[in-house]
């Protein structure tokens, strides 16, 4: 095995694949990125069971390939070796032993490689079933319906987020149980139906590698794995099994009042009022709205009390009307939102509410209250 | 107790204070910031028992006080109050149950006072043994200095800074006994005689206090404490008892040979070695200088093998020569130079070395070598 190949090129396609190394001690071959070196490319493969992802890079004149080969890498380290390099370009050598010789400017490192013999084949599947989307719109997905899934394991279903699609709309929903994000896509055609759960984590992990464009990526779904494909780069996770709960009945359409906010001023005032709580852990907040269309929000600690007046840009109905509810999970809403306006729309004191914002289309925020005394 | 102040002279001051509070709840007043509200000024204190701070902010257009009191705030709740906060002034109101009033544009918080009858009396004491230095050469010798501590309780001593006066001269020490560091000053005229050891920490805390500017800061010594005194704030360390070990015989005077380097390429050329090790740990490099002139620096390791050439901008002597040290040790000695190039000055293979910068006068490191196979 023998290649050249630059620096940059390189670090950005070790980067992209690092995200599904393993850091578990049990399988040490996954804590390893697999290099295949052919004549006209090389293909850099990681996988921890969860996710596997797989960089194609061809040769060019950024990779020169003199002699072909495979090779299995310690991730973390050879992505930190790149990474502290300052040459333009980095020699790759065979070497006995397995090793492999590392060459750049005046730096020569020898890393031994890991068991190659041992690593899981892995093979990523293209699948007639598949959706396009741009890059930039699956990012936004992904951070507007991720943060509402559920921590726990008790549910596991809940850990993921639905993709459903019915005609020219797919449905994104994320729930755990005490709040959901939901999403609408509408395509210009219709699609093929796709009702599938993919966990947090991988969408999470694949949100870092996209970029903010508008390059399509392809989605291919196989009945217990989804395929990612983006520039050179497949992005495969498994999916999660059990059934999604039906949510469409939850979100409520006849509204008490909606109320209208400036979404900065709202978030600035939550996290003042939540001072006194761990806003990490789950402090609840008391909204109080008056008949003359005044309002505020409050808490109460043992350390000390918070109150704050909120003016409201509009407000439908001036209703005598009081909630709680966790601020971590409000100010998660609040921030999923791209618009500069939110409307909050209230059912009843201890009733579900949403939120939804002027230029968020078609996305609802749902938030269960909580009873206080 | 009531009074109207500045938000932004208010949050600096609790900033600064706060470097002396205390995180353990085994004495909950010292959670605390105490507030002496006077006619014509507040004093705001802290302390840990291992470092005091008080601020003094004098009544003026940014602070109007309308009734004088006392009161223990809850330390870290009132600074995070008062940085999410968004108004240009804020008022305190003395409350009922030993409770204030803070408000502050919409926001309105009541904030339940510590119990201020069991605080501590702390006294800070002026003394006629006292030094003045500028505040950004104190920074500097801390910087250079207290890396150089022991982290271990083992020699409580050690974990503190020496400074010692001999008429016009300074020699400020930090060792944890296999590396030295030893900045010199000289005055203009003669001090008076100090001989104390500062726990390091409270100098790194300090430092985070001071700031770059040529302020004149008083430093004045008791038997044990040391208090500097730094624009309208005083700031009292206690000192370390026991005598700190005589090291001015540890310096060589005599040479093998000196090599000078760019500092920062020889520190990304030892990090760059050092991949395949953990740096925070203690990973050990060899040094190889040739009788030529040329040099290069190698680590081993289970992972692999790195090795790099050095290019020396000046040689004193070509001799056949290696040594082996923490690399650990040698990137934080030549991180405290300021200069461009430093000079590392040899007596053997297994004798200490010491570094100095060319623009760094009076200063030295000092680095004792580990034998290897």
């Amino acid at each position: 095995m023998k290649f050249t190949i630059n620096r940059d090129l390189l670090l950005q396609n070790l980067t992209s694949v690092s995200k599904a190394l393993s850091t578990k001690v049990q399988m040490p071959v996954l804590t390893g990125i697999k290099f295949e070196v052919k004549k006209d490319c090389i293909l850099m493969t990681a996988s921890n069971n969860e996710i596997s992802i797989q960089a194609l890079v061809k040769a060019n004149e950024q990779l020169l390939v003199e002699e072909e080969g495979n090779f299995l890498a310690p991730g973390k380290y050879l992505i930190d070796l790149v990474r502290k390099t300052e040459s333009k370009d980095i020699d790759f050598i065979g070497y006995e032993d397995n090793s492999i010789k590392i060459l750049a400017n005046k730096s020569n490192f020898t890393l031994k490689g890991l068991d190659n013999d041992n690593y899981p084949i892995i093979s990523f599947d293209n699948s007639p079933t598949f959706i396009t989307i741009d890059s930039i719109n699956l990012k936004q997905i992904i951070r507007k319906t991720t943060f509402a899934t559920s921590l726990s394991e008790a549910r596991v279903i809940l850990t993921g987020v639905s993709f459903q699609t019915n005609k020219e709309k797919m449905q994104v929903v994320a729930t755990d149980s005490f709040r959901l994000a939901k999403k609408t896509l509408i395509f210009d055609h219709e699609y093929p139906d796709v009702k599938v759960v993919i966990p947090s984590k991988s969408l999470e992990e694949l949100n870092k590698i996209l970029e903010e464009t508008d390059e399509v990526v392809e989605i291919h779904f196989t009945k217990t794995k989804a395929l990612f494909k983006y520039r050179d780069l497949l992005y495969q996770t498994r999916l999660l099994e059990g059934t999604f709960p039906n949510t469409d009945s939850l979100i409520p359409t006849q509204f008490l009042t909606s109320v209208t906010f400036n979404k900065n001023e709202l978030i600035s005032a939550i996290e003042r009022v939540s001072i006194f709580s761990n806003m990490e852990v789950s402090s609840i907040i008391k909204f109080v709205l008056n008949a003359d269309k005044t309002a505020e929000i409050s808490s109460k600690t043992e350390i000390g009390d918070a109150k704050e007046e909120l003016l409201p840009l509009k407000c439908d109905n001036g209703v005598a009307f009081q909630i709680a509810f966790s601020s971590k999970y409000f100010v998660e809403a609040l921030r999923s939102f791209n618009s500069t306006e939110v409307t909050i729309h209230f059912t009843g004191e201890i009733k579900p509410f949403i939120i939804t914002g002027e230029y968020d289309h078609h996305l609802v925020q749902l938030i269960l209250p909580v009873r206080v005394a």
